[in-house]
Parts: structure tokens; C-alpha cells; sequence
């Protein structure tokens, strides 16, 4: 299949599509942003990179990073994390303090922010070095050192976070939080102001593709088994309140983020990111969604 | 792959586990089957059956039956019908009733019982003898006239079904319903009612693992597109729940019933159904599924 | 206190007042009413009756009927009529259903519907003729035969009461509803049916003002103690959303009624009835609930 | 009446019986005290003190504070503060955060915790040094200068106040908390650490039974008006989830604390204070509720 060509048509057509997303507002610097930013790239496990736009230029990743702090907490600790945090979808938005509430403390999923909270505060319990460990362990990923946090993004992101701040001290009103409150959001924060272009997300998502193990270096992150796992909880909740929407019009793995990324997961072929600033009501890219739709429909491309 | 010797061998296994669950107690008909039953089918493209235990006897479908019904809704109405009903997981059953007040009567999608409830209503709206309509369509995908309806379990849920009326009311009120309640309900609990074995079953659903096409006739019921949707659909969405759990575990679509059955789908491949009458606390079959997670662990099966 | 001259004064003044309420628009028949009626009465428990403007006119009492169910029902079965509804306010009408849900079908008071209805399947398994035993007692505290139920309000109320159907089957899936669905509603239709005058209310609430006792023929109805209790349950209850608006800024004990009537209480002085169709967003009529917290202001009316 | 007589005969009287209650735990201070304290003190407004027990004994205030701090705040800003405050009962405490969110940061009233926390957040707007205002305002309703924060109940509430933080949080992600989180948290838990005595508990309430009035020395604080709008707050939700029983059992208004003190007032005529700490279910002391349902029912005393 000609990937490039396909590429090129979709953002040649999109491009030119009314966009009619927003620009997301609680994270003032986000907002400085060019909304018109459009990037697409393919990369594929024979190590091919097909890509259109601005798909070289680095965004803010955001929660696309919950996928790399819950590998990494799946590969140090293994699957006794799922004590703390669930793995089922979290319904509407509007639920999710009322759920945790409920739920006493335990985050439906580990891409919701309460359940990457929790993902950060093992971490913060495991590593020496969380911060650095975090940015190493994404750099060998993508084998390059130029990838790093962006420090504007934190503290504004600190400044406006009182709902995350809401979430932590709940769940560590239920004993679900074990480091300081201050701590944890720290992290989180860094983790999600992490800045990457599309082609190293694509390359960085490929262990997914390829059962858990790097294609450049061969070497094994996590077993074939929690590799298929971390690929259905994206799946089932990596789209927040749009994961129904994306598995049935796109029919793969994906996780986004509000710097308007989002990477798709072909098993066993390729990985796919796109990214455009503006998202949908959902909080998803608008351009993003339909380009990965408009992708797998005249790819037949799907897992199901 | 030996999958006869896998499935006897599973089927041995299991039999042996002490069976932590329990029959479904809220339908009095339903608590008389033996709860020692329990049988597995797998039925591949290819026409070949494996089956162990009691595979061969039938049991009563229930929710499985909304896959049938969502179908036949598709193949008559298409994709219209989901501005009255949606394709995203539903969280806490919890929230049932509250999510269907707060989005306006609006189902979250077609498993939940008010999803299935709606597909009732438009199918009682669109054919001319609902029931016969529907029996007639599920012989067809198995090739046989021996699929009935039982009355007896039609009255008994009926009898203790004011939960479903409840649901039916809220959404007449929010004019979601467009029959009569009783018209509804009538239909909804004979399709739940019917009768089938796991080889049944697994023949019944190889179209959504041949793209839409049945495979005896080549007879398509559905677009590639669409039933890759509906497959989706039962990945997010079909072991209420446990959606979550069972892609994260066993990793193919799938969709359980209160009867104690669940039918898992290899795209391209097979389809494989289980039996068990005692449910786990989420309402799915306790044997059923860990059968499911077994043979998919030895076989390495899954979409992700 | 020449309350004649009050009464007249706020009637004439409220009566110029832009009328920002609506008539209720989800029982057809209701709409029908001409939506300018407006009247006042108060009337003392020294007999003295003192009206201005529509106060002799019959309207539809609607919830005001659920006073006197619970007079009814804890007169025939005293305070044991608690362990199936309780005594607490709601909160917000958006909880009602998943309150009901999570409380396992136990309303949480005896004004809210769910909680009239637990009340109306009390009566019916009580008394043996439930409707007619039902207006007998009303007609007595007035001393009046000219009280009757409205047939087309009920057919209408019948029509469109599918939400009170949702309520009423949640709770008979709890088991708090013993006799049949279509029973029940018929029953709390017909009692809310019913049609008085201003005056009549007025002079019918006059027991609870007299510590149990209807004044004009010295019957004990219910004890001092149950009486100040009812008065307590309209305080905290009595108007929807806007009990603690009601209390605040009127400081009576009251009850309202979506046909636009509001009844308050004085102990052991008096009952002020109050009727205007147009209803504030809250449900309460608009032009009545400043009356009354005008009167109160005038006054300096309050138990607080 | 022979008050006297009656408090010593509910003190002899309540002190054999079987405390069902549980001192509160999620302070740990709190649970230092001696659970078997038992203090009744009633304050006439002819400045008499009939008093049995321990109602000399100073004991942690805790939530009886919110009504100084309300009364303080109506004082200093009046009605406007009812912006950014509701007058509502809550319902459910399940509900709470929910209802927040919903209710975009608007908390239902100035006596759930987060209503608490937005009158604490406007008073350190107002007032020059907060703390020192506060409790010399108190002081002076009593006439005393020996009424002390704990520092150390400060300290372990500030340890373990987590779900307050999250409240609080929730809120400023609504604009709805202006100062910063820890000061306006720090201010809040003084106010609650306050301690006092039975005696100065009911004769720091007095101005509620006098229209506003401080009766000692004529000082007018509130308007007429704004003192019964207090007390009827208090008696829609000045016992969390029972205000509901208090208001049917007991029949007058009041206000309870987790430290195990009531308040209850008879408007005109005097206030009345228990203190057992043991608390029911619901968070009020198990004690307290009785020996003024007891009280009540003997004095034939209630507002309605």
C-alpha cells in the first residue's frame, strides 16, 4: 500500500476542511499555539516513515504520556498496580468525582487523570530519580536525547490545576495516594508538558505493535501479554468519553492528548500520529479523528 | 492448532475448579437449569466444530440476543439509528437510570438493557411481524428451524421485570419510545427468551468474523464496515461491566448473557462460545470466562 | 391586625406585577386554565375568613393532595408508615431517580412523587375503598360536599405520567410497592385531581394549625405531636427545590401544588392560601410566593 | 416550667442508658476526649442558667462554628453573600462533590463544609485579621475573654483534611474560592477548633431567640429579618443528612458539631445545648438527639 501518497492525500484534503474544533483554554499556554499545525506521520516496524505537514515540529504530548508512565509502572512493578487503579471505561465525564467517591479512592482506568495520578504516585514510590527516570526511559524509546519537559507548561498548568489538586486529596482522603500532594502533581505535570513531534510518537508507540519489545534495539519492555493489554485498555478508555466513537469509526488502539496529538496502534504493521491543536467538544483533535478515520476506511485498516 | 484437543483439555480443567459463582436469581424460571452444565464450542470460517461437554444442548441466549437484534436494526435501518441510541461504555451500572435522565433518555449504547430496549422499538416500528421476523433471522444465520422462543421464561421475566418497565417509562418520557410500553416489552422478552446451543451460537456470529457474510450462503447481512462496528461495539461495550476486564484478559469482541453463555469472535478466523450457568458478581459466566482467558492465553489469540 | 386590608393590598399590588412565571405545559389539561387567575385567603381559627380576587374559585390542588394522604395514611396506620418513605428534603430533582436507586427504593419523603406513591399503595391496601374513602375525609376537614376529582386531568395525567411509571416500577423492583402498577397510579392521579378553592384549602390545612384538631367540629384527627410533625415534613419538604427558599423567605410551614395553589400555615393563628397558574422555574407559582413572603414581611409572620 | 427539674431528670435519665454512638475518628485529637461527658445547659432570655452534668466543661465546637461564622459574614457583607452560597438542604452527603459540580462550585449552604469554606473565604476578603475578628466576635456574644483555639485539633485536622482540600480545590476551579487554599483552609480550621462550654454555647446562640439582639447588652447584630433567615437555615440544614428527624423529632432549630455538642433555640424564649460526644450514623452526637427529642416531647416545645 502506498502509505505516502495516502498521507499526503488525506492531509492535502483535510487541510483544507473548516475546522471546527477549539483550541483547549484551561491551559493558557497551550493556547499560544498556531491552531493551524497540522502533522500526520506513519511509521511502520520495518522502520519506514511516511509523513505529511508538520509532522517534524514538536507539541505538547499531554496525556498521550499516561501510556508511557503506566508501561513503565507496568514493566517496574508489574501487574500488581492494578490494586490501586481499574481498567474498565469511566462513562461520563461528569461522573468522575462521584465515581472515585464511590469507588472509594480507585481510578476506573489509568487514562483518566485521576488514574495517572495514581500511576505517578507509584512511580514517585519506586524510582530514585522519577523525573529523570521518566525522560530517560521515553528517550530510549525513540532512541534520541532531544526530547525534554516543558517547564512554561508546568507552572502554568500548576497555576489553573485545582481540579487535578480536587482528585489527588480525594484519593488520598481514601489512602490512595501515599507521597505529598505537591509531589505527585509535580510529576504529573512534567509528564504531560513533555514536548515530541509526531514521528518520534509514532516510533515510540512501536513496542505496542511489536508485542512489547523496541524494534531498533530488540530489547523487551514488557511481555507479549501486558504489550496486547496495554493496547485494549487504550482501546476501551484512551479516547476519554470518544473511545466508543474511535473504536467503531477507527477501529484501532489510540490515546490523545490536548496539545491535539493522537496516536494510533496498527498491531503487528505500524503506528500512526496525527496532530492538530484544535480538539472536538470530547476534548480529542477534530482534524486528527477524521484523518485517522478517513485513514482506516480507505485502508480497511482495523483490529476488529 | 489442535483446537479440539485444547478445548477438551480446558473443558477437563475447568470442570474440576471450584465455581465461585452463582445462577442468576431474579428470573425464578432461569434458577431451575442444572448449574453443573457447562459446554464449549468453537466453530471456524472453514466450517469445522470443536466441541466439549455439553455443547450441544440449548440454553437460554438473553443478552446475547441484543447482538442479533442491533444487527437485524442495521441491516433494515442502517446507521440512522444512532441518533436514538449511542456507542459508548456505560461505566457503572450504578448509573444507569441517572445517565439516561441526564442525557435525555438517550441510551449509552446497544447492550444496556435501555439500548436494547430502544432497538426493540424501532425494530417493532419497521417490520411488519416483529417476533416471526426476528426468529426467522437468527434460523437463517444458523441454518436451522430448530430455534424457539420459551414462553415460560417470557412470563417469568415479565412477572419480575419492573426495572426494565422502569426504563422503558423514563425514555417514553423523554419520547425515545415510540410503541406502546407493553408492545415493547413484550418483544424484548422473547428475544431474550430464545433458545440455542454454544454450536448454535458460534455459527450464528461468523458473519461479524467473515466481514458481514455469512459463510454457508455467502449471503452478506451487513457491509464490512458495519460489522466491524458491531464487532467493536461488543469489544467496548458487550460484558457490561467487565468490558474492560474481558479485553483486557481474553482480548477478542465479545458478548455474555445472564443464561450463562458467552460468544468471543476471531476476526478472520472462528468464533468460540461457552456455557456455564453461575455468573461471577459483574452477571457474566464465572466458568465461562476464565475458559475464555485460558484458551486465549494457550493460543495466543487476540486483536490487540 | 386588619388582614381584610393586607390581603387586599398585596392583591392589587401583585396583581400589577409582570408575571414572570409559566403555566405547567406537561399535563395538557392544565394548560386550559387562564392563566390570570389570581387569589388570596386566609382563614383563622376563630372562623373569621378574609379573601381577595379568584380565592372562591376552584383550580386543580395537585401535590397539595399529598398533605392530605400522609394525614391519611398516618390517621389509619400512625408512624410505622416510615419504614417505607422517609422524612429527609431531596435535594436536586436531577438526583431523584438515582436516589431511589441507591437508597433501594425508599423515597426520601412524602412530597416528592415517589414518596406520594409509596403513600398512595399504603392507603389502597388500608382502606377499602381508597378513592372514595379518599374524598370523604378531604370533604369532611372543609365540611363540604362540593369536592370532586377531575376525570380529564386524570386521563391527561394518565397520558403523559411515564415518568411517575419509571418511579413507581424502580420502587416495585425494590419490593416497597405491594399492589399493582396501574392501581397505584390511578389512585395518586385521581387524588391529585382534585379541585378546590382557596378558601376550601385554606379551611381544610386548619388542623395542623390546631394541633390535630379540625376546628369546627372539635374531631381529633391526628395527636398534637403527629401534627407538629406534618408541619416540620411541609417545612423541610413542602416545596420542591425551593423548601429552603420557602422557609427563608416566608418562615411558614407550606406546601405547593404544580396547579399554581401554595397553602402556609400559622399555628394557632391561621391558614393562608394562596392561587396563581404561573409557575417560577422551581416549579412554585411565582406570583404566590411573593405574596406570601410579602405577607409574612408585612407581618413579621414567621415560626422561626 | 420547672426547667430544672426536667434537665436533671433527662440527665439521670439519659446517662444509664446504652450509648449506641462512636466517638468521631478521622480527628484523631478528637478521640482523646472522655466519651462518657455528658453536659445539658438551657439559657433563658431572662439571663437564667439551668444547667446538669458537664455543661461547664469546654469541648470542641467544631461545625456549631459555621453559624458565627454565617452570622459574622451577614453582619459584615449582608444579603450578597448569597451569591456565592445556596440556602438549599444538600440531600445525600454521598452527593456532595457531585452536587458541587454540578452546581458549578455553588455549595447548597453555609453548613455543608464546602459552604463553610466559601464564608470563611469572603470573611478573610473582609476582615483585616480574620482570626482575631472571629473570635473576639464570639467572645463578645458570650461576654467572656476565655474562649481559645486548639492548636493542636488545628494540626491534626490540617494532617488529615484531605477530602476539605479536595472541596476546597474543586471550588477555586470554579472561581468560586478568591484567597489561597491553604489560608482559607488554616482559617477554617480554627473556626472549628474553638472550644466552649454548654453554658457559653447556649448563651452565645441567644441572639437567635431575641431577633438578633444580644440580650445581655442590647446590641443589635442582624437585623430581625436576617435572624430568623438564620434560624430557619439551621433548621433545614443544620444537622446534615437529619435535619429532616431533628425537625420532626425535636421541632426546633439547631445546629451540631462532630465534637458532640447540639445547639437548639426556642425563638422568644431560650437555647438550650447538649454535649455527649458519641455521634449516631449521621454525625450527631447519638445522646445529644435524644435527650432533646426527650425534652421536647416533655415541654411540649416546637416551632411548628
Amino acid at each position: 500500500m502506498d502509505y505516502q501518497k495516502i498521507i499526503d492525500g488525506l492531509h492535502q484534503k483535510h487541510s483544507k476542511e473548516i475546522n471546527k474544533g477549539k483550541v483547549a483554554s484551561y491551559i493558557p499556554e497551550l493556547k499560544k499555539i498556531d491552531s493551524n499545525k497540522f502533522g500526520i506521520n506513519l511509521f511502520t516496524l520495518s522502520n519506514q516513515s511516511f509523513g505529511a505537514g508538520d509532522y517534524q515540529e514538536k507539541f505538547s504530548i499531554q496525556s498521550i504520556s499516561k501510556v508511557f508512565a503506566l508501561t513503565l509502572a507496568l514493566k517496574e512493578m508489574g501487574e500488581k498496580i492494578w490494586k490501586r487503579v481499574g481498567i474498565e471505561p469511566s462513562g461520563d465525564p461528569f461522573n468522575s468525582l462521584v465515581q472515585l467517591e464511590f469507588e472509594k479512592g480507585i481510578p476506573r482506568n489509568p487514562f483518566i487523570n485521576s488514574g495517572a495520578l495514581v500511576i505517578c504516585d507509584m512511580l514517585i514510590s519506586k524510582l530514585k530519580s522519577p523525573k529523570t527516570e521518566f525522560l530517560t526511559f521515553v528517550r530510549k524509546l525513540v532512541n534520541t536525547k532531544d526530547i525534554y519537559f516543558n517547564e512554561k507548561i508546568v507552572a502554568s498548568e500548576k497555576k489553573h490545576g485545582f481540579k487535578n489538586a480536587a482528585h489527588v486529596n480525594l484519593m488520598k482522603s481514601f489512602g490512595n495516594i501515599k507521597n505529598e500532594i505537591d509531589v505527585v502533581l509535580d510529576f504529573y505535570y512534567h509528564m504531560c508538558s513533555m514536548e515530541m513531534t509526531c514521528e518520534e510518537l509514532s516510533k515510540s508507540f512501536l513496542l505496542f505493535a511489536n508485542d512489547g519489545i523496541i524494534p531498533y534495539n530488540n530489547e523487551r519492555i514488557v511481555s507479549l501479554r501486558v504489550s496486547k493489554r496495554i493496547n485494549s485498555s487504550m482501546q476501551l478508555c484512551g479516547l476519554y468519553d470518544e473511545a466508543g466513537q474511535f473504536a467503531f469509526k477507527v477501529g484501532l488502539p489510540g490515546k490523545s492528548g490536548v496539545g491535539g496529538g493522537i496516536v494510533a496502534i496498527h498491531p503487528d504493521l505500524y503506528c500512526i500520529t496525527t496532530w492538530s491543536p484544535k480538539l472536538n467538544k470530547k476534548g480529542n483533535s477534530y482534524l486528527g479523528f477524521k484523518a485517522l478515520e478517513a485513514f482506516t476506511t480507505i485502508t480497511e485498516a482495523s483490529i476488529f
